[in-house]
């Protein structure tokens, strides 16, 4: 069963601008993969350049606003590939793709870590951060699940909120469950 | 609302050897609140000598295992303070008491950070990771909760770990949910 590590990926459109997402990548032996589903920015965008950076943000909101439709975030241009990574972050990798397995639903995109670099101390974990990441997957995925199922899970996360959160995770939280009492509609995160 | 970072702390024992336990600061403007409740070896230590250190374990397999009898975990001498801290971390803090709010139940010594450094790279939130701790945490409880509470809630922490653990988190889990089913008992993670 392979690890995955929940990051923020950047890569470069055509236009040279950045696309920033929130990516799940997949530790397997010394590549991680990115197998993103179609259709996705990120695979046309590895298809003509196939370089990203992959970033751990410090502010959750990163995550939360991607998925909630707030994708401006400032980004820092890669030490050792064409491209830029989150700024904010605690740490990021540039990642260059070396294989990659074709298919029609979700192509895989197996990367070699090409540089690491610290940035920020990671002191500890927050409970709340957590929560707003699973939060945050959870409002992908309204189309899928019932409103009770959703409504059990987000009174359930919302307890670590309660006891952990900051103000930065206070707001997260919220933008989140304003995009779940709006209910489902074409996903804001295409990958 | 302050914001709590779940670390490992470490203190120091009257006869020298460190005192391991995770613990959860509360962030409250520039100090780091430390509130053990009593009895506590952590709140003994820190009256003897007021510094401790706080670090992020690279493993969770470390806070699972504190909770559930394994507390020989391996640790490094501090930078700037008397003390060690555990050595394999994405990062760690050394923080001196500047003040103590005496308390029957539960003392609250807020504390000054001397001195931080990082030591590998936090490239990702993983899911799995943060399962571990919640249901860590579910286990120091399981006096207060009712079972099918214990296992509603395991059960929905198993989805991050099905979906997203590496062999340390899986590993973690297993001790966690053998701790469960072993039913309440005098809980092995005093502070």
């Amino acid at each position: 069963m392979p690890r995955i590590l929940e990051t923020i990926v950047t890569t470069l459109n055509a236009d040279g601008s950045a696309h920033l997402v929130p990516f799940g990548l997949i530790e397997e032996d010394s590549f991680y993969v990115v197998a993103p589903f179609r259709p996705s920015p990120t695979i046309a965008n590895l298809e003509r350049h196939p370089f990203l950076a992959a970033a751990a943000p410090i502010d959750i909101r990163v995550i939360a606003g991607c998925v909630t439709g707030r994708r401006d975030w400032a980004t820092s241009p890669c030490d050792r590939i064409e491209g830029v990574r989150l700024a904010d972050a605690f740490a990021h990798m540039e990642l260059a793709v070396e294989a990659v397995v074709a298919d029609e639903v979700r192509p895989r995109f197996a990367c070699r870590v090409v540089h690491r670099a610290m940035h920020h101390p990671f002191l500890g974990y927050n409970r709340a951060q957590a929560a707003v990441l699973e939060a945050a997957i959870l409002s992908t995925r309204l189309h899928l699940l019932s409103p009770d199922k959703i409504r059990s899970e987000m009174d359930y996360l919302k307890i670590a909120i309660a006891k952990t959160a900051g103000e930065a995770e206070l707001e997260a939280w919220q933008w989140i469950e304003a995009k779940i009492l709006a209910g489902p509609a074409p996903d804001a995160s295409s990958g």
